[in-house]
């Protein structure tokens, strides 16, 4: 395994990716595998670019994606981008509770299940799609909930969907900028539309999380690794609209200001609301 | 009966029911029923002062409180106050789907069951307190909720509830106040904490309610009776916080502003913000 | 008001009825109430031959039928039989929570609506029929759950589902009969489909009722008023099965050898199967 | 690996285990896995004479308990009976919907965490008893359900719910002998109290679980494997009591009566209700 680091706030580097594979002249990499959106900094990596580098170098590797905070919430096209194996979650994009993990394959990926030779028991693919049946007892009560979300979701439609929490995203971003603060993601072709990790220099980042939670009943996430104390993270994906991002919003700014950061209450607010009325 | 006409945007007038029954010298009035906390103006009257006003004229009238938007929320107290019959319902501050109306009755109002005259059948009161057992299969599934509503309550505690009403009704009328709009509350004295009835000169109210409602799933109530098509009506009662608050306000004025009204977005939202963050 | 008495056990005496009617020459009598299936003792009266003799009598009384144990259980047919008011409740054929009470009348009632002077505020039918709202804020959750409801049951089709619980009553009887014991309801005629009230000689009924209860978790109905302490019954209806039936008899009959009753153990229960098998 | 068969319907052969240890002399078995109580014959083994056997070949290996259809349904004793590792499930003896695996694990198990040498990942043990927290998101809605479970569980009692799930299964049995038929499982000793599975000679097996099924709406399970075709099945585990079981029972028997097998209607019924009630 060759794990190609990602610099904090920057996207999965094609051309690393494809330089590996140019190098790998015996082919020894079996798959690419990268986290489409990733949830600890609010970076979304393109996937296609990832495929177009894995043909160019005319590599056999299989492409797996993380899609945990992407699919069912942001523009993901499996087959149209050649990935392989999608795995996604029932508690993010599919708005259910936790405890569904939900893998896709590409019909190339089921041909090397039967070649592979790494051990494997629980997780065999084989036994998972013989016949339509599960091999082992499923979480029901999640799948009769994700047959529901599927309905709910291809009713408002996926590109709908996507639009949805870019618009939701774009008011966030707004009222970011309205604070004067920047996002740890550093390119804006990059930002997701899914989470938004916003730096917080000087080390105010705990105690903000910590008075959003405790005087506006506001859950913020903390920076993880490297980043840890540095930003605090707004989640935008899911049964969400526009009136809920903003009271989220409302409640950071009150956060910020009572952690004595220079922020203006109704800034960001007033920001967001006016991205929310050009979009329509 | 005689019904006591209470000017739209006015408390029930203390002295006209006061005068009322001092010229009822054959006490031919058997009580007096006065709803607390008018859902369609905002208005919340003086239940202590009718009180007053009827033992100042040594009249044996019951006292009856339609309390359906007020117990729960605001303050209500009704042995100080010398209620006789409180009216409550499930789905206000209690919290639950409708389908419960909760009665309260005085010592005095269960001896007047007795010698009352009026035909009763379902509603005679001797049948539902016999013996602890309702006499008719009741709600069931709603008498389960309201004991964990009551837990809810009582862990919070009624005085804190009523002062987290308070405080939420606030930040709501200095929204209001921001936009340069007025309530159909005339008298502070008489804001209610449950609901904000907010006037719209020119005719916009329904443009406004319909444009909360198609693009921002806000729903706003309409003015009733004289007032119809003249206010709309923010809610705020029962399980609710600052955010829920602001989230509701922002998409008030985005409606407003979308409608062509000269509000400023993010006007309101800060100065709600501002006294919530004075409140503690 | 005339009541004409109907003995315990027998159904609702046509021919009284008539009669009264008969002799009510300067028709007195706005309308002939009764209850179709009669909770307390298992007995269904016939509504199709009370219409008759209203209609034999030349009467323009009013039908008015308390169904709330047959409607959605028994065959109820409200336009051929005539019938002009009939109640039904949530908590019984309907399968849900306690909480509706449902109305249905005719176009001859609703033209009475408009001439009747009783004094009525909030049953007062014009208000509910006016135009599709409903004047008062109903039981919203039970009016979800009644949606459903008539789903399943018109899935089922009404015609199944009275049949099913004919065929279910049936094995009932059957195990009764199996007991050495007689059903309170005289006239098999008049059995009712959805309840058997079952006679206990020598005041064993609460006994029995009380080790069902807490030997064995089954909740036996008590007898009342005249019949009180003399039986116990068995419901049978709404979301039940065969199996749900056998289970409940064969807890009736360890209750009733427990107390010491000369039944044996399975006996009903053979019965009852025996009469399932052959109703195919 | 080496795999010890057990034969269909006997319980885990402790003395070749036994043998197998002491042949093991350069200690390469790791662990000795068993099926505490085989869902698919219904056979309960013997978990503390494998630990004595395991003790008295004075071998280190550890012992792995698979309790999926056992724990919080028999007796189980992990500190007692030296189990290392034991598995349950949420949808078995703690009435949960599927979807929660549950490991206990022995201090000596956690000690050879740290030597171990297998690869491992997402079920690493060191990562989840870390500090209390769960390594990766966890199906919450199941774990609150657990927490209810737990309650339910401990508010009746661990040695009641096995003596509950014992007095069942015995009624159950007793049906069986009624009924003619035999039990897979072949010692008395090792009958499971949680499930049951009846042999039916002459390949009928299938045509009565199809006919349970499809006319009296109960699911009976078929053999699998070796008995495949053989037997069915009769689960008696979780939030059960007798007339549930008495229910089940004479849906088994009307079922096998249906099929033309030679069953008295009643006589297993009769014979599982003098066993409940001889219990007490």
């Amino acid at each position: 395994v060759e794990v190609i680091e990602t610099p904090w706030g920057e996207a999965v580097p094609v051309d690393a990716i494809g330089d590996a594979l140019k190098s790998d002249t015996n082919q020894a990499f079996k798959g690419v595998l990268l986290v489409h959106n990733e949830t600890s900094t609010g970076v979304t990596s393109d996937v296609a670019a990832i495929r177009r580098a894995i043909d160019d170098a005319k590599h056999p590797a299989l492409l797996y994606v993380d899609g945990i905070s992407s699919v069912a919430a942001l523009d993901f096209r499996m087959d149209e981008w050649g990935v392989d194996l999608a795995l996604a979650s029932s508690q993010k994009g599919f708005m259910l509770p936790p405890g569904l993990g939900l893998l896709g394959a590409s019909p190339r990926a089921l041909e090397r299940v039967e070649t592979a030779r790494a051990p494997r028991a629980f997780f065999d693919l084989r036994d998972h799609i013989a016949d339509g049946f599960m091999p082992y007892t499923p979480a029901m009560s999640l799948l009769f909930g994700l047959d529901e979300s599927l309905n709910i979701l291809l009713d408002e439609g996926l590109d709908a969907v996507a639009a949805r929490h870019h618009r939701l995203a774009e008011g966030v971003r707004a009222a970011v900028k309205a604070w004067g603060l920047s996002l740890c993601a550093r390119d804006p072709r990059t930002y997701s539309d899914s989470v938004s990790a916003v730096m917080l220099p000087g080390g105010e980042a705990p105690r903000v999380i910590e008075r959003a939670l405790s005087r506006y009943n506001l859950s913020l996430a903390p920076g993880q690794g490297e980043v840890a104390g540095k930003l605090f993270r707004i989640g935008h994906l899911g049964d969400l609209n526009e009136l809920m991002v903003l009271g989220a919003l409302s409640g950071v700014e009150m956060a910020l200001a009572d952690c004595g950061l220079p922020v203006e209450p109704g800034s960001g607010v007033a920001r967001a609301q006016e991205s929310f009325r050009a979009a329509g």
